[in-house]
């Protein structure tokens, strides 16, 4: 097995990109298209977060040649193999027998997690079927990983110099698991990092190029310890600063990542992973302020984004979703006028929108959102062709209006109108925060 | 090449099952979990509509000997190979070159692309580098997939019995490219059906296994050359009846689903893959009704299930998304005395919202959704756990209220709560548009 705790000298990461990680999903619904491969995600993000690069990951049927064969083929190759699904009561559920085999191991009844899942059942009001007892058979050589929230437990299995870790199907299973059994555990025998291996910093507002070119100077200072990797996602860049030879501390990756905050001001959004809503909550409840949205082409997306942050009733007032000018007007007492004369997609509207939200709701900040998302909006044309979004900020300083403009599929555009909501209610947080004087107060566009 | 044209007499959709096709995903960024596998899930559902099923999917860094590795095996052993991405212009993306000299093909540059490539950026008024040319090479011996929405091609090559199929990495590029030329050539050449393999209807409010055994005396009287399958996902059950020994037709297998159909009543929801919001908007139109929805613990979900529909201005009045009581009665005017002596999660609540929202936006129709989604749901208690849903419908007939309740995390939970709003909305619009008489008519808890 590689091993990180060697006395070589290495650094703790260096040798980690050598740990050869493989991970399986098994499932026809994955290959059909009915499910989307939420473990890769998952769990790709998590050992990149520990220094690891997943290598391979193989979405493969239930069908029992060819996981012999492809378990095979990747337990050769790897230090770790990661497999999930196939763990349940059900026939199709076959994986362990043909790894067990493949690994010249029997599997042995466990009385204890025969029990476990008794009382699940009883737990629930329900009654077992004697099919759930095949998740009681386990590797007479590995260890049992709890599950706390199904029947099936995680199989973890140390042999040839190998890791094999079985995971449940089900998100809400496998997850917990994942990051409370299997990360401490790889952690201890030098497979990830202890700690996370980058420091990330989230922007938004400044693309891939212009945010290099801004933090260049910082890293050519610092020099060749360190390695740097960018990501653009929508409307938000991640820089993450890393020292793969170790010749950086975790402190001194701190220090440059606090140069670099600096450097940005407000084009810096936060360290490690909280989107850009989460922020803007944090923002909300540290001034105690309320929010109010409303939105046309987005459709729910922006109150979805507040909504999905824990506790959101402390600072979201309410949402309004609208595409006709009746419910603008009876929601959020918009003036017809304004909509006839400027349209329902302008910066008059969008400002009138969040001017309503805010009053109708008693929210302190507004967003609105309005625009023609994709190809089927009735009403683009020459001067607001489909992709021009308008977005409305009110706040207690003023009301403002922008026009936004973004290529790309009816989703991507959503996606890219909500974040520039997001980010543009961050700044002004940030801005009131601060004491700093509004520079620009005007309502109207403002490019 | 494995042909289903063949004069044997075997059914195409029998023959269909041997073609091996395996889809290689490339892409650090699938393997760091920075973006989802949506390319499996798409082109997995499109080979499955067409009676073929992919039989493996590999998710694999840039790195060019491990792409050579895994082609060479994927290859060997298929009879499709799918490859996406790495044909971008970046330094990254090797994958032409590496394939390239694996199957022992020169690459040639070709005028037209380079053409196409300089005009789509004159169009978009940006300046063309020359590593965009990269793009304009392609296999000696093979053919060209035009990118309407790209630069990069995608490119076909027909070499030792088998096909190679390279589509470029963004879905609004690959998914047209798929639908409109690939799979027609794969059709052609026999590798796929020419018309969906399957009949499918879409079920709600009716679990798998009750499903199964209400339709399963119309299956045994069919026979055995009937094959059908289910797939349930979070409050609907799809059906699929198929044969593939061919010896149904399709016309045979669409009178066997009409039966089922009929034999379901209101738990069928129609034939196809349309979202249940699809099937209200539908019937919400040829009625000329309008619908508003009013939520707060799916935080935008039900009125985003709707926006999704194209041309859900005609019919979708607005949304309302709130959490506090203020918002509940400020826009929908629900009576405070309701909120405070039943509480804001109740029948009584979800009623008067449902009621509000029809009043305020002038609906015909109104679906409310409140309850405890997640862990961390203040206000959630024994006799309302986490979990808890009130819905409440209000139409032209009468407003009614349910008490629903679901295992598992928050995000489960929302989607079969709005699940189960659309689903009931369904069925009043059906019973209205059939005239039948409403059974139960009473505002209150309804099981």
């Amino acid at each position: 097995m590689v091993s990180v705790n060697n006395a070589d000298g290495a650094s703790p990461q260096a040798s980690l990109r050598q740990v050869r990680y493989e991970l399986l999903t098994l499932g026809d619904e994955l290959l059909l298209g009915l499910t989307a491969n939420g473990h890769l995600t998952f769990i790709g993000a998590q050992l990149g977060r520990r220094g690891a690069l997943l290598q391979r990951n193989v979405t493969l049927t239930d069908e029992a040649d060819a996981i012999a064969e492809q378990f095979r083929e990747s337990w050769r190759r790897s230090d770790v193999v990661i497999t999930t699904g196939g763990l349940g009561p059900t026939c199709d559920d076959r994986t362990r027998d043909v790894i067990a085999e493949v690994l010249g191991q029997k599997l042995v009844f466990d009385a204890t997690i025969r029990q476990a899942i008794e009382e699940r059942f009883s737990r629930l009001g329900r009654k077992m079927t004697d099919n759930n007892l095949k998740q009681a058979y386990v590797f007479e050589r590995g260890e049992v990983l709890a599950n706390a929230n199904g029947t099936a437990p995680g199989l973890w299995v140390e042999q040839d110099g190998r890791v094999l870790v079985m995971l449940p199907g089900p998100p809400n299973e496998l997850q917990p698991m994942f990051t409370e059994q299997v990360v401490p555990r790889l952690a201890a025998r030098g497979l990830l990092l202890e700690r996370e291996a980058y420091v990330q910093l989230r922007t938004a507002g400044i693309g891939e190029s212009a945010l290099e070119t801004k933090l260049q100077p910082i890293f050519d200072r610092v020099g060749p310890g360190l390695s740097v990797a960018f990501c653009a996602h929508q409307g938000a860049v991640d820089c993450r600063v890393s020292s793969p030879s170790g010749a950086l501390s975790h402190a001194q990756l701190e220090a440059v990542a606090a140069e670099c905050a600096q450097l940005l001001g407000d084009d810096f959004v936060c360290y490690g992973h909280d989107s850009l809503a989460r922020v803007c909550a944090e923002l909300l409840r540290e001034q105690e302020k309320r929010l109010a949205v409303v939105e046309t082409a987005t459709g729910g997306l922006l109150a979805h984004a507040f909504t999905e942050v824990c506790g959101a009733c402390k600072f979201f007032a309410g949402g309004v979703v609208c595409c006709s000018n009746d419910a603008k007007m009876q929601l959020l007492d918009v003036p017809e006028d304004i909509l006839l004369q400027h349209g329902a997609v302008s910066d008059e509207a969008a400002v009138a929108m969040a001017a309503g939200a805010s009053e109708t709701l008693a929210a302190d900040y507004a967003l609105a959102v309005t625009g023609f998302a994709g190809a089927a909006s009735a009403g683009a044309n020459s001067g607001n062709p489909v992709g021009t979004m308008f977005v409305a900020l009110y706040s207690p300083a003023g009301v403002w209006s922008k026009k936004l403009s973004y290529p790309g599929p009816r989703s991507t555009v959503k996606v890219r109108a909500v974040n520039a909501a997001l980010d543009w209610l961050r700044r002004e947080l940030r801005r009131a925060q601060r004491g700093d004087a509004v520079t620009s107060r005007r309502i109207g566009t403002m490019q």
